[in-house]
């Protein structure tokens, strides 16, 4: 599909075609801007709310700023659709998120204006710090150095202990506090309280000039007053000036907050503080969604709505005339609510994704016992270490790719105490559109190492309510993946049972060779080994649940069974559950030929699941490729 | 040795007996408590000054709260000697950090008063929240909740998470912020500034009392006067009470400046401080090292200083006859500025261990290129990864045990980017007496799997500097692990020579069987070897150098030549070094009996590191031992 933009976006292929346009033209450009976002998105999907919102904050960075000289670093990158748009992508726009096209986020290896690769937030105001270090070591001193953080990305702690080294440094980088009181869920904590008071209560600025003015009238009554007033002068500036601000306080100059819809006002501020040296912070408000009315409304709906009519907006729901298995995150949502209802203990946790993990269906029924904690991984984890001790059983959700960030208090605050916190890693295995900042690769390798815990992944939606039900009766770290999207059981509500920790299940018999899957790539498994029988090829198929403990005399039957295994997983192939089964196998002097099926050592780009499974060699396909070379394999066994 | 306590220490088993002495006695408990902490460090070791720094307030806290019901959490732990003390543990503090004795942190498992453990800084704000909330939830309302964090520790960023969070919620808790302006070496970064100022000018509270008076008598001015007066009160109302204070502006209520070493002023403060809801912080300031005037002069000398003289406060050195090998740390360190000298574009960064790891040395020669950007491994990453898009090549020292909080911004912006930035991990494998929470038991797994990653870690001093000088010369991810402790080559400053990437090397020749090690651990296989050689066992020894990429070729010569092979590691065994040697052997079809050594699936405690090596069965008696079962097995290959 063909998307035309307006007469002005037409011109622009950079941002040094943008700049040659007059300041009065840039709110129509702003127009034709966030029209063209409309246009592409919501034919083709992706990220929304978050650009809309950011349409004329990017106009002007790119008009007042030199980039690429200049270094614009955008926080997570779901908000720079306009960035890529004016920086020569606009036509290749619609491959967006596509299998070999272009990405979702900023990406270095896609354009020199992609200063920094995001996806995962709070990283920003460290990158564009160690740039800004880089440009006075390499005299680079006229350069700028820019982050662009959201309020939510803001609460992440890595955002703090860089605000906290850059106040110290004083190198010379702007921090752009993009302020819309919105995560993908609505934005939680003390911080955004507090940006809110600034916001809506006479501003800073403006109390400080009233107070300055107001000290100057005192002055009129002669010299007492004037001598009380010059004392007051001096304790409120001390308390104005030094304290009075939380980024001051972390000696960032303040400016704002300034509307960011004002594109004209932006460009002005921007060019002043380009004279300006040292750390600074200017706060902008935006509205998510800007512009498109019912996005402003329901921005967590509209974040990333999939496709929909421009014009009524009606959001594009596939017809479906049997019932669908249900997504992986409302199994564990509603599996959660359940035993929270049967279990007082229970509580839930999430770090900014309710509607993501779908833990807002516990935040509904129960908001006395489900929290969501902020954009803080690492504070999930020791928080519900916290409640653990306590004799409350925590269920932390966090996506398997931002557990990365939360690695040591997963190891230090709940394994080596051996408290009982379960941990459900949504998004495991690759991950999809996100791409390889967001594919889940390397929990079950970097969970397996861990003593204490267990690691599971079940094939279907029952095995994941067991899977729940039985780690909320276990004592002890728990880890539970399972990958986005769909299951494959339209009838889930399956009654709740307990299951053997570490038990796995012979799925289906054979005697040429067996599969040892584990998750829900065994229902591709599953498919393989029958078509695999069309062949004339009997290949068990055992789905293995654990990861650890493994299923040791499952194993032993095997082994004492086959001489010819493969083992697939949705993980990474370097230390993961295949890894784990050749450790066995040495261990116990068991000799087969074991070919280990998963994501290869590289960085994986994006696709649909099924694009990246087949191009990693997963899918079923390959997995009947890799039987049928098993089978043939003529080279002996040295 | 027998330590005699004082006369009032001596009748303090527990916290319920300090709480029967009369407040007037609180002093002399304080000097009777920190004269003992004297007596036993300076004949035991351990760390000395975070625990002198906090005698009054370990008294205090103690006395004015309700211990253990009372949940009192120590940031870190290091100063929680006094502690340990007062809580049923003085008659066995002397076998603190030993094998088998008490550990040098809180451990939950020790004591019912140490309600977390703790060793890595930062999370005891988040584990006091978990702890008020599931009071909250089960009716507990008495209950408080005490989090006592150093002002180094505050500049992490789980601790911010923390703050935002509680800020939120409204829990009852109380975070004393013990403000000494240290770290192990001084504590660095805005909020550090920002402490400072609070304390070196009028003082917030003070401040705010002279302004409410100075407004109080401009009343007497007359009317307009007052009406100017009452806009001005408004105003800085606002800003004062809203806004003035970096913790108000995170919704906690800020309490001090209060002097650390007034025991009485405390223990009044505190009993004040009960009664008062929701989150709360407390300003404590005290000087480390207090009470010995050698550990208050060079606190970073003092935090651990070994055994000493506690009257002359000569510090022991065992007496050298020949030239001793240097720490691993030194050799990192002035290689790196070897390595600087040479070319600009190095860099050198670490979180808060400067002398830790002995980038103190290249700050001190250049100071402008080496960085210590705070307790925050999590910026330190992603600001390296900055530096390294600009041209740069930042040496970003982490111990091994605290890179795992930074472990997705390895991934995320690093790896996944494939920047060239340079990982030293010091204190990789058992890290000796600070026991489990510092072991560096898990990089090899955890960095093996993520691509572009070169894994590599060195024998001795030469191969340090030679991985040092390669890493610096190959673009890309680079990370080089080494121990704590000292190397092995009391020449160690060979002529730097680059590495082939992913190249192993033949140490001794045999026809028996093969060890393959990596890392310094292979000195020990190599004694091993030599003991098996006067059984008449030749057992060829291969130092691989690299966990990734391994050395193909070496491995394909070693399995056509052995069919017995031992791999050795100071590291996790599950998927470490072993399994990776294990997938290279499954991949190309070999067959031999492999037997991994290194850290098995468990928490291991504390201990020297031969009395661990020994205990998890890689030792040279165990690597022996090994070999001769393994030679003996009569157990036929299945």
């Amino acid at each position: 599909m063909q998307f035309i933009p307006g007469e002005l976006l037409a011109q622009i292929d950079s941002p040094a075609d943008l700049r040659r346009f007059r300041e009065e033209d840039l709110g129509q450009i702003c127009q034709e801007l966030r029209q063209y976002i409309v246009d592409v998105v919501s034919v083709n999907g992706g990220h929304f709310a978050a650009s809309l919102g950011t349409v004329e904050l990017t106009v002007a960075l790119h008009y007042a700023f030199n980039t690429p000289y200049d270094q614009l670093v955008w926080d997570v990158g779901h908000q720079a659709y306009g960035h890529k748009m004016l920086t020569g992508r606009r036509d290749i726009f619609p491959t967006n998120r596509i299998y070999k096209g272009i990405s979702g986020f900023p990406k270095r290896s896609e354009s020199e204006y992609d200063t920094f690769g995001v996806g995962h937030s709070s990283t920003s105001i460290s990158a564009a710090l160690g740039m800004a270090v880089a440009s006075e070591l390499n005299k680079h001193d006229d350069r700028q150095h820019i982050a662009v953080i959201g309020d939510g990305a803001m609460t992440g702690g890595m955002a703090f202990e860089a605000l906290n080294h850059a106040g110290m440094l004083r190198s010379n980088m702007l921090v752009v506090l993009n302020d819309n009181c919105m995560s993908i869920d609505p934005n939680v904590g003390a911080l955004k309280e507090y940006l809110t008071d600034i916001t809506t209560s006479p501003t800073w600025n403006r109390m400080k000039d009233d107070v300055w003015n107001l000290l100057g009238k005192l002055s009129t009554f002669g010299k007492s007053a004037q001598g009380i007033a010059s004392k007051l002068e001096n304790a409120v500036k001390s308390a104005l000036l030094q304290q009075s601000n939380f980024f001051e306080s972390l000696k960032f100059r303040y400016f704002g907050p300034v509307d960011g819809h004002d594109v004209n006002r932006l460009v002005q501020v921007m060019n002043d503080l380009k004279e300006i040296p040292g750390p600074k912070i200017l706060h902008v408000l935006t509205t998510k969604g800007k512009g498109y009315k019912l996005a402003e409304l329901d921005q967590t709906l509209w974040h990333a709505p999939g496709l929909f009519d421009k014009t009524t907006g009606e959001i594009k729901k596939t017809e479906k005339l049997t019932p669908e298995p249900p997504k992986y995150q409302d199994v564990f949502g509603h599996t959660l609510v359940e035993l929270a209802k049967a279990d007082q203990r229970i509580i839930g946790v999430t770090p900014a994704m309710p509607s993501g993990c779908s833990l807002n269906i516990m935040m509904k029924e129960m908001p006395e016992r489900a929290f969501d904690v902020g954009i803080a991984e690492q504070h999930a984890v020791t928080f519900s270490a916290g409640m653990a001790t306590q004799g409350l059983i925590p269920f932390c959700n966090i996506y398997s790719t931002f557990m990365q960030r939360a690695y040591d208090q997963v190891i230090h605050d709940v394994a080596i105490q051996n408290l009982h916190v379960v941990f459900c890693l949504d998004r495991g295995g690759l991950a999809g559109a996100d791409g390889p900042t967001h594919h889940g690769a390397y929990d079950l390798a970097y969970m397996r190492c861990i003593p204490n815990m267990v690691v599971a992944a079940p094939m279907n939606e029952e095995e994941l309510r067991n899977m729940m039900h039985t780690a909320a009766l276990r004592p002890g770290p728990f880890s539970i993946r399972y990958p986005r999207g769909n299951g494959v059981m339209p009838d889930w509500q399956t009654p709740l049972q307990q299951l053997q920790i570490g038990q796995g299940r012979k799925v289906r018999a054979g005697k040429d060779m067996a599969i040892l899957s584990i998750g829900h790539i065994g229902n591709l498994a599953l498919k393989a080994v029958e078509l695999l029988a069309e062949t004339g090829l009997e290949v068990a198929l055992y789905d293995m649940r654990f990861v650890k403990p493994l299923d040791e005399a499952l194993l032993h039957e095997v082994f004492a069974d086959f001489d010819r295994i493969i083992t697939v997983e949705d993980g990474c192939i370097q230390g993961g559950f295949g890894s784990a089964v050749l450790e066995f196998m040495a261990d116990h002097h068991y000799h087969a030929r074991v070919k280990r099926l998963g994501i290869p050592d590289a960085v994986i780009e994006q696709g649909t699941q099924p694009e990246l499974w087949a191009e990693c060699g997963y899918d079923t396909n390959a997995m009947v490729k890799a039987a049928l070379e098993l089978v043939d394999a003529t080279q002996v066994i040295r």
